[in-house]
């Protein structure tokens, strides 16, 4: 009997394990997870701090997992190390386990700023499930509070804050929110709407957390000193690689493991998924570490399915970095590359830039969406950006990221619905590749 | 200096006229229209009657279209025949012009069915921009409204007339709404919603319309008798062909004009565009006949392309009939072929039905949504219908419209954003792809 071990039980190594014992039934499948959740999910955190989600963020429990898919889970139990075919426990299960494959779905960490305060309680870093209760709790009678880091989930915390009356102020060093995936001319729009309900201190860089009897008072940066009675670190996350290092695995100039399409990695039947891996970018061919949960969730479905069946049966796709989050009702997303990137990398052609609306321009409660195209020098789409204060930026954003690297005329040639309360008689898609054909038909 | 005329002002007239005036500033083009009004939006009709859309529904009066445009405009003028290059006018401009080169727009006009009573006053079918004041004056203190008609239309005279608080009867001769597009499985998950708000009746003919003194009182069907103050008829449209026929043009099998792909039809000099003109099928590359606006626009763009530069510029591509429609708060989505009409054609392979959500399953008002896919024997996506009580479902259809005709496990590969708000971290296309290749990898 075969034995896969899977270190990581979020949604890497939770996919991964189950679909390895679906498919090789008769194989141990093993599954360690440091914490006390398996399949959680990371994004509905600030969420469920919010009081926004229902029932558990998490999946299955411990028991449901291994009744429901007949795989042993272990946690509170974290692996320690890996010296050739075996693997080290600690925790509730302690010892050796001795595996024919294992994959390493250990995931990410947050990227703590290494300033005075940070141990103070009232202060968190927006990671795992233990955060949620803690969070609350602490929010009681907070009115101030600060977030530092305007990325994602920096965002999305201020958001959050937001809603539950909380007066809050957001900090981060880069002059503009959401910098790696928005141009300054579309982060622009996002600041000045954020502005209206929350202190933005852009370009600012903290200095310390400051405290009284242990619990956080304020944020000092080099720009100000804010009141803060409870303070969210979205400073980032980097990749927990020590373990796959023991286990021989290299890493990839990203910093994260390095694997090929099937999620091996360089040592043998040693598989790594999830936010512990690199990718390769759908429309530069080069690696990019992207910690997205729907990388994660397919990392582990492509390591798993490959382990499982013991050959080389699907491979992990190119990314492009499609993603959304939103501000009050305001919803911001991006695929692919930025202008700013594609310049960086010289293939920077044109960009287009037009207003739409959500609904046909004549409806009652149309709202504007705001779009941004970056074209490459021959002429294919390279990314998009998308802000508007409707859900619908979803939709658009999955579909802007089918066309990435092909011609912007496809987008003329493609077809999309038209319906008074989705969608006006003009894409915008079709707009943009209107707009960029227009020099062309002369 | 070439003469242009275009005849028919809705949106494949005006956007050829104005496209062709913009590419050829020197051309003199002249847009000929029989109703009073110019680049109205016939899919507003029905929100414009029960007041859900502001300011007008055209986009342009005759005048501003003049200054805007440089088109020469004549509203309530009637082109009656043509005659080698001349057209022959009726109405505000009187007598014949000599054109260079003809765009034929003159759309669809309504398919009356041929019953008694439906000359009675308050019987209207759902066309024109007209109809609108008429029917808000009809519905003051009208109780009992008939819609006859369960497609697209006569669904959304249905949405609005229950949101009106009328009280509706929908009868429509199929058994089941929206049968052209949606499958037995799926339209029975519309029926059951809007049977809860509507009287539906369903597999039953209309006989007759009663009357007292020129109104309509009730409508008759061969299943029963229900009261109307108002009757609506959306009983589907039929090509205005006859001014193409007397120009030259060929119909084609589907009954409306036969054109190519640069819109240009067997007559020379003469393009159609629009309603009136067949398009080519994208999964079965045969010619259809499918009334959208999102088409009229495209295709009067192509024809103002190519006319106004004088040559095959560009081309209108195949359509795959993706369209969204709602009722109160459920959307409902299809695109490609239905499993009937690929059984009918004997490609059906196999189809994957399932339940998704619009949010992550853990987040509060997440909404369930019913998704169907249809794959041909080669397994390709064929087609797909989608329903659900979120607009999200048109983002949806038109994520789907980009895979018609790939490999289904293209779904699998393909990236999707995922957000708590917008999406579930398996985005219900990857789920498709899953359960498709799930046979396959064993």
């Amino acid at each position: 009997m075969k034995t896969m071990v899977v270190i990581g039980g979020g949604t890497a190594g939770a996919t991964a394990a189950s679909r390895a014992k679906r498919l090789c039934p008769q194989c141990r499948v093993i599954l360690i997870e440091a914490s006390r959740y398996i399949t959680h999910a990371p994004c509905a955190i600030p969420y469920a701090i919010g009081d926004l989600t229902q029932g558990e963020i998490w999946l299955y429990s411990e028991e449901e997992f291994e009744s429901e898919r007949g795989v042993e889970v272990y946690t509170e139990t974290r692996a320690v190390d890996v010296l050739g075919d075996r693997v080290y426990l600690e925790g509730k299960l302690e010892g050796v386990l001795k595996f024919d494959t294992l994959v390493i779905a250990t995931g990410a960490r947050p990227a703590v700023p290494e300033v005075e305060g940070v141990e103070l309680e009232g202060v968190l870093p927006v990671r795992g499930v233990e955060v949620v209760d803690k969070a609350k709790r602490l929010l009681q009678g907070a009115r101030d509070v600060a977030v530092v880091g305007a990325g994602y989930i920096g965002v999305e915390m201020a958001d959050v804050l937001a809603q539950m009356g909380k007066r809050v102020v957001l900090i981060d060093g880069s002059p503009r929110p959401l910098a790696k995936s928005l141009d300054p001319d579309m982060s622009a729009v996002v600041a000045r709407y954020m502005g209206e309900r929350v202190e933005l201190r852009l370009g600012e860089r903290l200095v310390k957390i400051g405290g009284e009897g242990g619990r956080a008072r304020y944020v000092e940066t080099d720009g100000g000193r804010y009141p803060a009675d409870v303070v969210f670190l979205a400073t980032g996350v980097r990749p927990n690689v020590d373990l796959a290092l023991r286990a021989g695995a290299r890493l990839g100039q990203t910093g994260a493991v390095e694997v090929n399409e099937y999620m091996e990695t360089a040592a043998p039947a040693v598989y790594a998924a999830g936010d512990v891996a690199e990718a390769r970018h759908a429309v530069t061919g080069e690696p990019v570490w992207i910690p997205l949960a729907i990388y994660a969730n397919k990392m582990g479905y492509v390591a798993g399915t490959n382990a499982g069946l013991g050959r080389r049966a699907i491979s992990f796709p190119p990314v492009a970095g499609a993603s959304v989050t939103k501000f009050l009702d305001m919803y911001i997303g991006s695929t692919g590359l930025t202008e700013e990137e594609a310049r960086r990398r010289g293939i920077y052609g044109s960009s287009i830039s037009i207003s739409a609306t959500d609904k046909a321009r004549y409806m009652k409660g149309a709202v504007d969406v705001t779009l941004k195209a970056v074209v490459d020098r021959e002429g294919r789409l390279v990314g998009m950006q998308i802000v508007g204060r409707t859900p619908s930026v979803g939709g658009l954003v999955d579909l802007a990221t089918q066309f990435l690297g092909r011609p912007v005329e496809d987008m003329f040639k493609a077809e999309y619905s038209y319906m008074p309360f989705t969608a006006s008689p003009w894409h915008p898609f079709t707009i943009i590749a209107r707009l960029y054909l227009r020099e062309r038909l002369r």
